[in-house]
């Protein structure tokens, strides 16, 4: 088959790959519906993660099961599957308390921008959907592999309740999905800090009640001005950035609730500011697998629509321009379809 | 009156200070039956916080109401009343949220090393014991001010539970009051990192399991082997150096939850170690005022003895030796009675 290798930065090509193989006895071997870029590819594309040989690439993917390996009981052949974009083994000490991203196991997914990926630990790692969704679901189904369940952990992290506010730091996938979450948790402001129109109407329209255009010490101030001077009970920083988990941390109220969950480049936080700011913290890599089937259902019954996220769908064979998209921000998250 | 002032590192005198009176409708005048001397006034006295002009000292308190203020509705004079380290209003959004630690009109308590002292938002501050206590139940009862109510927030911010295990580093007066806490939060192993051999002893009265000697990378090394590789789900840092901070998040397990109750001095956090452990974090000043009714009960009824914690007493008027021998760490906690 072909698939997608990432040669160097920038160099991002579709070409040939082994086909993948059961290689454990807990393997599946799954044919993608649909696939996509995420922004965490894009450390990797921009040179920021280092690159020592091709590196086949993709960790977001929903499919059909082709084969299973003798010890796999609870997926089978056949079924439409969405999976986590770490395998985790489900059953350690850490899985069964709800961190399957920290698996003590865990493994990465091996290249998911392919027609075909193997993916470990199938019984820990995937769930299957109800039955064989209608292709309008499918972007909004794809997002539970990542973007939706790490916006659902960031709010969930957070301790979003009913009655109140929930400031969102960052308006990529994971800050729009935020807002979704955010919204189903009842939180009755929902304030998005963002400064990109199109991200702006798409909060919106996903339960935001407030735009905030600044940023920094302006940001703060603003966001403390709407909040009494208090800030807000649940804050949840969904870029990874040294300034932006300043700005999320000087957001939030004594005893109330942040989360962090972009991966931090170049973040340090000093000790006597959290101390005496005197907030909860939690974030890390999302346990998407927790939430896979509540979100599911949520999807299936019609009444969050993830997907809107993909505002460029493409062929898979076209991934290369998805990069780049994403990388010039021309696009929020690109979709790919192997079979188109 | 007389009372303990600070001049210069090393240099606390027992020295002619104004009586206290009431200067807001909302204070009290507390005559003090016993005082004692925290180990966050030894970082003034080590000269690691600035002291611009003469400072009275003290911020841990048992005493008897002698005047109130116009304003003050619940606290009456007679009464045998015992007040937080910071005085609160009670009233305010975060109080109401229970967080009196970071009230938005918090006030230091002005030199409570002193026969009288006076309390600012007495209603919000001060709590009223059930009657007039024995005089054996005084040195517990003064360690609600401060250190009980500490340790119990570290217990609380760590969310101990029945059956699990807790780690708490470092045994000065928090940390062994923190073993009380977890022992009553039924914590089955407690497992406190100690080298100092009578502390370890007290420790394992309070209820501690097991005691860890080694430091740094070795006693995370003890802790991972004492917990199947995993770490903790509860861990307490009652220090608040950055060492004893990194100790206590290599000690957490992933979705584990980790408190840190010392003011941090140095201390700097790696935004990726925290993301990658995935451990929920919360620290700052204890919010004891909310503590303190439940703790007086529990003391009250003697289920509680915090009080072993004072291994030294001496007549208000020899404060400079408490100091002195809290310091050289000849003793852990130095209890000062005015009246002896």
């Amino acid at each position: 088959m072909k698939g997608t290798v990432i040669h160097a930065p920038w160099d991002v090509r579709y070409e040939d790959r082994e086909d993948p193989r059961i290689e454990e006895p807990t393997d599946a071997i799954i044919r993608t519906v649909a696939t996509c870029v995420c922004g965490s590819d894009l450390w990797t594309y921009r040179g920021l993660n280092p690159i020592e040989k091709p590196i086949p690439m993709g960790h977001e993917y929903v499919g059909i099961v082709e084969e299973v390996g003798p010890d796999v009981r609870h997926v089978k052949p056949g079924q439409f599957v969405i999976g986590a974009f770490f395998a985790t083994d489900g059953t350690c000490p850490i899985c069964q308390a709800g961190y399957p991203s920290s698996c003590v196991n865990r493994r990465s997914i091996p290249g998911a921008q392919a027609p075909y990926v193997r993916i470990p630990w199938a019984d820990g790692t995937l769930v299957p959907t109800p039955g064989m969704p209608d292709r309008a679901l499918i972007p909004s189904l794809l997002t539970l592999s990542d973007v939706m369940g790490t916006g659902w952990f960031a709010a969930d992290a957070a301790e979003v309740r009913p009655g109140k506010t929930a400031v969102i730091v960052g308006d990529g996938a994971v800050g729009l999905c935020a807002v979704i979450a955010a919204k189903q948790m009842g939180a009755s402001r929902i304030i998005v800090m963002s400064r990109h129109e199109k991200r702006q109407a798409l909060a919106k329209e996903f339960g935001a009640t407030d735009i905030v255009e600044e940023r920094g010490e302006e940001g703060v101030k603003r966001i403390l001005d709407m909040t009494d001077g208090l800030g807000a009970e649940s804050v949840l920083e969904c870029v990874g950035t040294n300034e932006s988990m300043m700005q999320a941390i000087q957001c939030t109220r004594p005893g109330g609730h942040m989360s962090f969950v972009g991966v931090p480049h170049g973040v340090s936080l000093d000790g006597r500011l959290l101390f005496y700011k005197q907030i909860h913290l939690h974030g890390g890599p999302a346990p998407v697998r927790r939430y896979l089937p509540d979100l599911i259902q949520l999807v299936w019954e019609g009444k969050i629509q993830p997907g809107k996220v993909f505002d460029l769908e493409l062929p898979l064979e076209q991934v290369a321009e998805g990069y780049r998209a994403m990388h010039e921000r021309r696009a929020i998250k690109a979709l790919l379809w192997p079979d188109a």
